[in-house]
């Protein structure tokens, strides 16, 4: 499946290429620590996919002004001030094979950093003179802080459902994708119903990508992951493979499974009961399979517009969230 | 002068209470969790001085439409969300003689839902359909932000100057009481001199509002001030009474205020003695004379305005500062 992905970066290399400019130039700290701190994580292996997905779903609908690099940055500031704030909620140690922000600049740097990258955001879209594009953005940001605050509560719960995991990865993730895709389609004045459209595809492939993203907290190879496997349920974090196994189990099997998670410190070979037992009530398939009925919604989505070179790199795109997360 | 405050809070009560009702109607969170954070700090003795020079702002300006109040909250919801996220920066245990947000439900919440009123505010802004209304507040977060990460650098540096000083307070305090009185002009749709004479109003007031709080830190009763005097001193932060005596003592007087304020553990002589040098050096006095010189600028900026109840309320709340910081 490389091909697939070369494909769609060798496609998209030159607006890759603007974008990665525009992340610089639109950065624009008083002082130099922010800019550290920023483009530490944000120049940290990033695939910028949130940006891309503004700008093809901009181009979809025609737009052709020069404005789309630029307010596409938003959608990787937000992103990034997201991981600096939750990296710091998480406790976590490593983020794509690198240290986090906040054990190299300290906590503080990173919360007020993460605040100036949202604001930043904001005065960026704000010059588009478009209230409903500063709209999304504001209600994206309340509920992707309500998302986190959300999984901070679940934290450890062991009575959390699909409904419950699907909310979260909704605020989480999907919603700046479907505002990613939103955006775009406002930024070209697209009637209401491509708005719409692309919102729904960004929601699908962003429920589809954490799906993934969570899948790789148990299969991956820790070289590809850049951290160890198990993070999430180390963290309390239930997650798809785990809910849907805790639900299939034998009360004997479930115990063992609560057991296990239950306990402040897994290890290894407790990690690995649990992956078995997942493996066993096939938590690891139900995830797939739901994350490729996403993706096949998403694609389905894109069906009311003509046949484009945008609109096929939309559906490919689509399916590389499945073969890889980006 | 306890006559002023009662006078002053007298003529607007009735705008206060539309205000307090307000902060609460517009939170709109989907979690408790949310609410009882943002509510423990909102609700824990603020005086509401930036929601209200919005409103009065605003009625100078002749406004008499229905959404003052509701945009008013939003200075308090920033407000709120920076002192959220400076008291974990600062490390702080108390505010206002109650244990601070941090300590009770924890850094992870204090960060989100602070990024939660950050976005909330935002979006309420954004029901103005106006984008320079807009754009004041994302300028004016970013601002706050470099403002909390410039005082973090400056921090137990001993050659911080008047200027260093003033830019950090310009941007931790006086910017949102500026964008306040802006956002009030703007709301009014006021002509562009009186936006920028509100503008240069509210800075003003705010420099002479932080000299009086940083001056509190070295003269007020622990009662008062709801938390031990010297704070300031002892997380490092060098305020104007320290920097000018600092700048005016002899090398040997220079040294030993150095030697204590170098200390990680300030003593409560330690602290003694600077406030003695302070005093010797004449570093209140001086403070409190500029602050006095940024009220009565500010007075001077209402001077194109013609004479009003609005405008004398505006007047007096100048005056207020530097009697008691509310």
């Amino acid at each position: 499946m490389k091909g697939l992905k070369e494909q769609i970066l060798e496609s998209v290399r030159p607006d890759l290429d603007e974008i990665e400019a525009a992340l610089t130039e639109n950065l624009k700290p008083n002082l130099p620590l922010v800019s550290h701190v920023a483009k530490y994580i944000m120049f940290g292996g990033g695939k910028r996919i949130r940006p891309l997905l503004m700008v093809l779903s901009a181009r979809l609908c025609g737009y052709n002004g020069n404005y789309d690099k630029t307010l596409s940055v938003v959608f990787e500031y937000l992103h990034v001030a997201t991981l600096l704030h939750d990296d710091l909620v998480d406790g976590a140690d490593i983020r794509r094979g690198n240290p986090v922000a906040h054990s190299i600049w300290g906590n503080p740097a990173t919360v007020l950093v993460g605040d100036f990258l949202l604001a930043r955001s904001i005065a960026i879209a704000t010059q588009t003179d478009s209230i409903p594009i500063i709209n999304i953005l504001a209600h994206t940001t309340a509920q992707m802080s309500e998302g986190e605050i959300h999984q901070l509560l679940c934290r450890g719960d062991l009575a959390v459902d699909e409904t419950d995991y699907i909310e979260v990865i909704r605020r989480k993730t999907a919603c700046l994708l479907q505002a990613a895709c939103q955006a775009g389609a406002l930024l070209a004045d697209a009637p209401t119903e491509q708005v719409q459209a692309l919102a729904d595809y960004g929601h699908n492939i962003g429920i589809a990508f954490q799906m993934a993203d969570d899948l790789l907290d148990y299969t991956a190879d820790t070289s590809v992951l850049g951290k160890a496997t198990g993070a999430d349920l180390r963290e309390g974090k239930l997650t798809l493979p785990v809910i849907y196994a805790l639900n299939r189990a034998t009360r004997e099997d479930r115990k063992r499974m609560e057991t296990i998670i239950g306990d402040m410190d897994i290890t290894e070979s407790g990690f690995k009961t649990v992956l078995e037992l997942i493996e066993k009530y096939g938590g690891i398939t139900y995830t797939g399979d739901r994350a490729r009925e996403h993706i096949e919604q998403a694609k389905k989505c894109l069906e009311i517009f003509d046949t484009s070179r945008s609109r096929t790199l939309l559906e490919q795109l689509a399916d590389y969230v499945l073969v890889r997360k980006m």
